[in-house]
């Protein structure tokens, strides 16, 4: 598959947006946890797998690129690709663009964690989902290189140049 | 000051959780968000700043760690940090905790730019504003040290155990 998966998409909704009447740093994460919800139907979390094995996703750490402001009403969509997992995490790449196009105005890497909602702890993938990251990350073997992953923010003492 | 600065207080409401009864990780960036708003008000760019300057801050990039789950209707606090600044940018520390309590349930750092609205473009800050941030450093230079800053998320290809 060399075209992006759309996980979600929308519009950008009045609730969402701050006071320029621009989307609300926060609400680009809500989409992107909604394009985390399109993942998990993709590999049988979704609400009927869930509920019959009382298992979810939590995610434990994101980072956050806001490339371009989005007004209200835009019709958007989040792309997802599974960067890697392991026998109980998975590393994903959202990223956010207008309907269509290419070009990112926002992403997100994020680790999440398969847990049990017993206590919640973390446990391992049951082997149908965990064949089914190794398919999807097959399929998805052929799409390019995300551009923001392996970010740190620096906080430098920088001079004050009033 | 050696207390923790609180830019925002308030419950856990039943929006912001998800199927779990649980904050939604989009929420705990709302809570964030709101505390960069009290932090916006405590440099004088409050509602009345902006409107009187054509001025704000835009969110560029920021990163999350999330601790713990947080319930609905717990009282939450979000402690703020200014890390560092320069002629246009902030580098905040945001954390949330229960009310009172020195823990955190999940953290934030974050860089923002001062923005005119005309645009909007990146903007120096305004003297009064500089001098602000420098008495906030000042204020802040006794706290202690973060414990989730200049985090990078890595993506290894680590083996698949069923």
């Amino acid at each position: 598959m060399s075209e992006p998966w759309v996980t979600w998409e929308g519009r950008v909704l009045p609730e969402w947006t701050d006071y320029n009447g621009h989307l609300r740093d926060a609400y680009y994460l809500l989409v992107f946890s909604y394009g985390t919800d399109g993942f998990m139907d993709g590999i049988g979390l979704d609400a009927n797998g869930r509920e019959a094995s009382g298992h979810s996703l939590f995610t434990l750490e994101c980072h956050l690129n806001f490339v371009h402001e989005v007004k209200l009403g835009a019709p958007v969509q989040v792309h997802t690709q599974l960067l890697a997992h392991d026998h109980k995490r998975v590393w994903l790449y959202h990223s956010l663009h207008r309907a269509g196009d290419a070009e990112a105005l926002a992403a997100s890497e994020q680790v999440l964690v398969h847990v049990t909602l017993e206590g919640p702890k973390s446990t391992p993938f049951e082997t149908t989902t965990l064949a089914r990251l190794a398919t999807l990350r097959e399929r998805q073997a052929g799409l390019s290189s995300p551009r923001f992953i392996g970010r740190v923010i620096t906080a430098p003492e920088l001079p004050v140049n009033g």
